[in-house]
């Protein structure tokens, strides 16, 4: 099976029929018939397939010198609201279509490999991105993660139970990492600096620090068509200059900052609001930018709040430091594609992966695939199907280098 | 049964054990146990009940003279999002404890009287206020009326349907209009004028003009991580700077603008919109005034959303012109009054009503009953028990002049 038909296999699943964006959310229907997909995949190349006690998928090709450390390669199958369908999902369909490159040229492995499907990369349902890679790793901690819940109050753990998980069993495995030697991700890149330097490919440096702030503006709800000006205490108000100060901030530091949700209550279109929630996603070059960004923001918003009479809390839902990918495994790969000809340049990104998680336990690296437009987290993402090849040879070419000598 | 156990009894309806405020939402399971509520009311007292064309309920103690126009009062059983027990349930279980007295006193009608419950008048499922009284009156067209829609997309001829009310049929009712001679509603005040001059109840002099707008702001969505500042094009930055024109312009004009509604597509924390959707209420002494709010609003609104490369539409919802109550039925309800020792002060009010809509056709009168924090739409709305007994006997004594003489 060739990649473009295997690509084709998952396409349709939890699609939206009327947005064309994907609703892939942890531990729901469109959640299971992914698993399902994968499942079925590894099974029809004969692939051992475990579910570690965090939700992650594994899919192993054993060989005989299982006490040699194993290469992984994979990605994340769930989605932002409305996402497009190849972050994440390229990486794992990749996977698979590279192993089947290798085993055509009648390649067995030297090591075990394995296709990984990390669990709520997105935070799409529960808020903290990177939730499977973070409690396997123990950069979470197990009990936070259980009372963790998503926008109908369903908490994780519920979650968990309901799609046949144990919540108690959640946390850190340090068996299965120390089982693994290298971690190798391919992701579509999530902005166009490929397309500008006429690249198919290219090799991740680093990833910016990033976080995710929730910002709750509580003031009084009351009538919109009596309440004097004086009178009202309206959370909408802080709210609003909080967003135009986050990007203020951004602009100033060379930073990002974006606000994408928010809800209000009781949402009335004739009542003032009681509450207004949001969230705040900032990213920087460096720690200390991040640290003067997110403290700008939230000084702006503590004062539009007083000057409102509105009461904030602002709480850190996620913080990543700064990762840098391991600059020899990098070289190692940059020299296999050079020796087939592919010159692969090496970008920063802003974008937060399960590679930058596992890179604080073991050697990881990030193979990133052209997108013409830079759109991603949107219907509108797209690369074109020779990219997708290139990417999946490239892949290939990494997983022989480092597991098929 | 006296006002308390009355008011008591409909209480519980509709209240949600959270928040502590109701949700009644027209054709919802709410909505049907507030109108069981109301005719088992009225079979209690031997009242006849119609249910019009357009949904609202009618309470009817019928007499020997249907020839003269009958005594309507009454108000609204629905609720914003979350509101309180007092803004529409008050003036229908005054107008049940009202007549009670009467009765209690022997007195019999000369003329027909009716209690009404007029159906959506906060607007809060459909998005339009007073959408009973005006599909009534024939302010709003049918045909516009069934294409309306709720949060879930539910048309409002989809749920009229669904509750056993035929869509088609709805519309003006002249011959139910013809029959009625005056209106009367009683309302808690939504403000705290009447607190401020030691009044338990009061009279209304008009209505400010209002309305509604709806402004959707359409970006692109995109990765929230990734996306360079100058690619953006986020509609979450204009929506913002609307929210702060809207308390601007409304504080330039001493009038009231508001935004107590939004909704973010696709809504994710680590998404940048691809759209946001705003409802603004705005509202002002006189029609010239609430035009150069708007104006001012929306005019800031595109230039905001041109300075992102946003889209901008703005649809106009509802508008509602300024109302002046019957002066001569008010000065008959205010002599009444004076003739049992109440004065009623005579106050103007930003809130649309149903008795607004109908001013239109019939003489229309409200009485208003203290509200000590002037607080509204909230949980936290209230009136003191002896302030809602006061109303009651002001009602009543309002009735017997118009009715029983």
């Amino acid at each position: 099976m060739g990649f473009a038909e295997l690509w084709e296999s998952l396409l349709p699943v939890g699609r939206h029929g009327g947005t064309g964006g994907y609703r892939r959310y942890s531990f729901t229907e469109a959640d299971s018939a992914c698993r399902q997909w994968f499942m079925k995949t590894a099974a029809q190349r004969g692939l051992r397939v475990d579910q570690d006690r965090n939700g992650n998928l594994w899919a192993w090709w054993d060989c005989q010198n299982p006490a040699r450390g194993a290469i992984v390669t994979g990605s994340h199958l769930d989605s932002v609201p409305d996402g497009g369908a190849f972050d994440g999902p390229l990486g794992v369909v990749s996977a698979f279509a590279a192993l089947d490159q290798l085993r055509a040229r009648g390649l067995a492995p030297g090591r075990p490999v394995g296709v990984a499907a990390f669990c709520e990369e997105e935070g799409a349902r529960f808020g903290v991105a990177c939730l499977g890679s973070r409690l396997l790793t123990g950069a979470l901690d197990p009990r936070a993660a259980r009372g963790l819940t998503d926008g109908a109050g369903v908490s994780l753990a519920e979650a968990m139970t309901r799609a046949g998980l144990d919540p108690a069993a959640i946390g850190p495995d340090d068996d299965l990492l120390g089982g693994i030697a290298s971690y190798v991700e391919l992701h579509i890149e999530q902005g166009s600096a490929l397309a500008g330097l006429d690249a198919a490919v290219g090799l991740a440096e680093g990833i910016w620090p990033h976080g995710r702030w929730r910002l709750e503006f509580t003031g009084r709800a009351d009538h919109a068509g009596t309440t004097r000006i004086p009178d009202r205490r309206d959370p909408m108000l802080p709210f609003a200059a909080t967003v135009l100060a986050a990007r203020q901030a951004a602009a100033e530091h060379a930073a990002l900052a974006t606000i994408g949700k928010v809800t209000a209550e009781p949402g009335g279109a004739n009542a003032i609001c009681s509450a207004v929630r949001c969230w705040l996603d900032a990213r920087a070059p460096d720690q200390a930018t991040l640290q003067r960004v997110t403290a700008q923001v939230t000084t702006a918003a503590r004062a539009a709040a007083a000057e409102q009479q509105v009461s904030l809390s602002v709480s850190q839902e996620s913080v990543t430091p700064p990762v840098r990918f391991d600059a020899v495994l990098r070289d190692q790969l940059a020299g296999a594609l050079a020796r087939r000809g592919v010159t692969a340049p090496v970008l920063p990104t802003g974008a937060g992966h399960d590679a930058g998680v596992l890179a604080a336990r073991l050697p990881t690296a990030m193979l990133f695939v052209r997108n013409p437009s830079g759109v991603s987290h949107s219907p509108g993402e797209h690369a074109d199907p020779a990219d997708c090849a290139a990417g999946v040879t490239a892949l290939a070419a990494v997983l022989e280098e480092l597991a098929f000598r």
